[in-house]
């Protein structure tokens, strides 16, 4: 299989966290050819949504994503409105980015809360409330199942299947209908979060290329030391790359392959310049 | 809903892991008025087969599965054939016993491998290789869906509906057959490692009885500090416990209830007969 177009790499900024804010990300993947950008809301509002904007612009990144919209689920119905709230001003700025979509990770239990059917619920309630207004934006919606270890805590969604369900309840396409166009709600593949899955090429395939909103790469190490911050760059770990990448391709993405790599340990204490050079050269060999 | 019956309680001995050996668990049990024991065969086989069902007898304890068979895939196919010769031999054990079923923990990757469906294939081949001693032996085999967090390095078997899967596969039932008796080949619920998944009830109710061979409980502890060693007693977490077992219990499950609880921070850290009280407590008040 050919190694995929260097021109198709984009950075998350959670790679190069706690090292570099959102100006530096940018400068920096201009200065590497990194073509893609997915900035994280903190480093965002700390440049400013139109600072960002325009260095963005005058460097000619694609914002391939922005990170995150979600959190829905609470124990009160107020604060379930001010966490939509929060997800329309996550829009206004993805729309402001000209982000190709905002990654919902979506919620996990309320504090105290054992009910994950009651979360769901709430789940689907909040992207039904926040849809109309991604729609009118044009700012797609990608829901991002995260790994089932994350279910209590981050995200209740854990599955492709269970997010293309949340896909077609809220926004039922017709049978055999297609287009060029993405849908106003689709989901973003994460190989950490999926990789596992026995149903993952069957779930890709169902999502098609108008559901497949974001593509995101890393590597699962083994052992893993840390559920949450110890993700392994591409080549590091067991995740076949190469397959997974060659099944969004048979679905029809032709979209950025963004690098989000939590690495407390390892990454994050590296100049964050020799991690965009790791992430530029194993993303063409081992990807 | 009710409390589940005290004499539906079952240790399994991860739970006292490092304090205690088989004869001091099966004493233990005795002393508590717990009714079911699962040993693991590290232990088993340092007290001794013959010593152990003897003693096991004498308490007249139920012993409610065999820890562990599985672990098939290997690189090359003499350490799989040595593999399935260590299941031939956990059979016997667990025959010798008179277990109620051998638990497989399936394996994951072979080293420095990334073809998950290939493992999942050499799982396969592996448990038709032993399912007719099994049958012969008159010891059910329980496919334990492990979380998708060990699916590199303990068990590429991840889902409920994946085990049911292979269940059918190796041995299929009549549609609408049904009968007193489990089948030679069925699965392990531990809520451990399914709780998260969307589908779990549907999977419950497929299983249906004579597919449940054994049904193990603890907690998922917020947050978890170790992928292996952080496990909760049970209430001390988000699983919803009660509603678990009565959809076991809809599905037609009449067994006990084991606890397997692996907790180097903490539970493993205490007395065990204060563990053993615990457990008997939150059995009755958190299950």
């Amino acid at each position: 299989m050919a190694p995929p177009p260097a021109g198709l790499l984009s950075l998350n900024t959670a790679t190069t966290r706690g090292r570099w804010g959102l100006a530096q990300a940018i400068e920096g993947c201009a200065r590497r050819g990194i073509r893609g950008i997915s900035p994280w809301r903190d480093l965002l509002h700390a440049m400013g949504v139109a600072n960002a904007a325009r260095a963005i612009r005058a460097h000619d990144l694609t914002v391939t994503g922005l990170c995150r919209g979600g959190m829905f689920p609470a124990r009160d119905a107020r604060t379930r409105k001010a966490n939509i709230a929060d997800n329309l001003r996550a829009i206004e700025e993805a729309h402001a980015l000209g982000a190709q979509c905002l990654v919902l990770v979506v919620g996990g239990l309320p504090a105290g809360s054992k009910d994950i059917a009651g979360a769901r619920a709430q789940v689907k309630e909040g992207i039904a409330a926040i849809l109309p207004q991604a729609r009118a934006a044009g700012v797609p919606l990608a829901i991002e199942p995260l790994h089932p270890m994350y279910a209590a805590d981050r995200a209740c969604v854990n599955t492709l299947a269970q997010a293309l369900d949340l896909c077609e309840a809220l926004e039922p396409r017709k049978p055999g209908a297609t287009g060029a166009k993405p849908c106003a709600l689709g989901v973003a593949v994460d190989v950490y979060h999926v990789w596992w899955d026995p149903q993952l090429e069957a779930g890709i395939r169902r999502a098609g290329k108008r559901r497949l909103l974001a593509y995101h790469i890393c590597d699962w190490l083994v052992p893993t030391t840390d559920l949450l911050l110890d993700r392994g760059m591409m080549g590091d770990g067991v995740i076949d790359l190469k397959r997974i990448r060659s099944w969004m391709t048979r679905a029809g993405y032709r979209g950025f392959h963004e690098v989000e790599i939590f690495s407390a340990a390892n990454w994050w204490k590296r100049d964050p310049d020799e991690v965009l050079a790791t992430c530029k050269a194993r993303h063409r060999w081992m990807s």
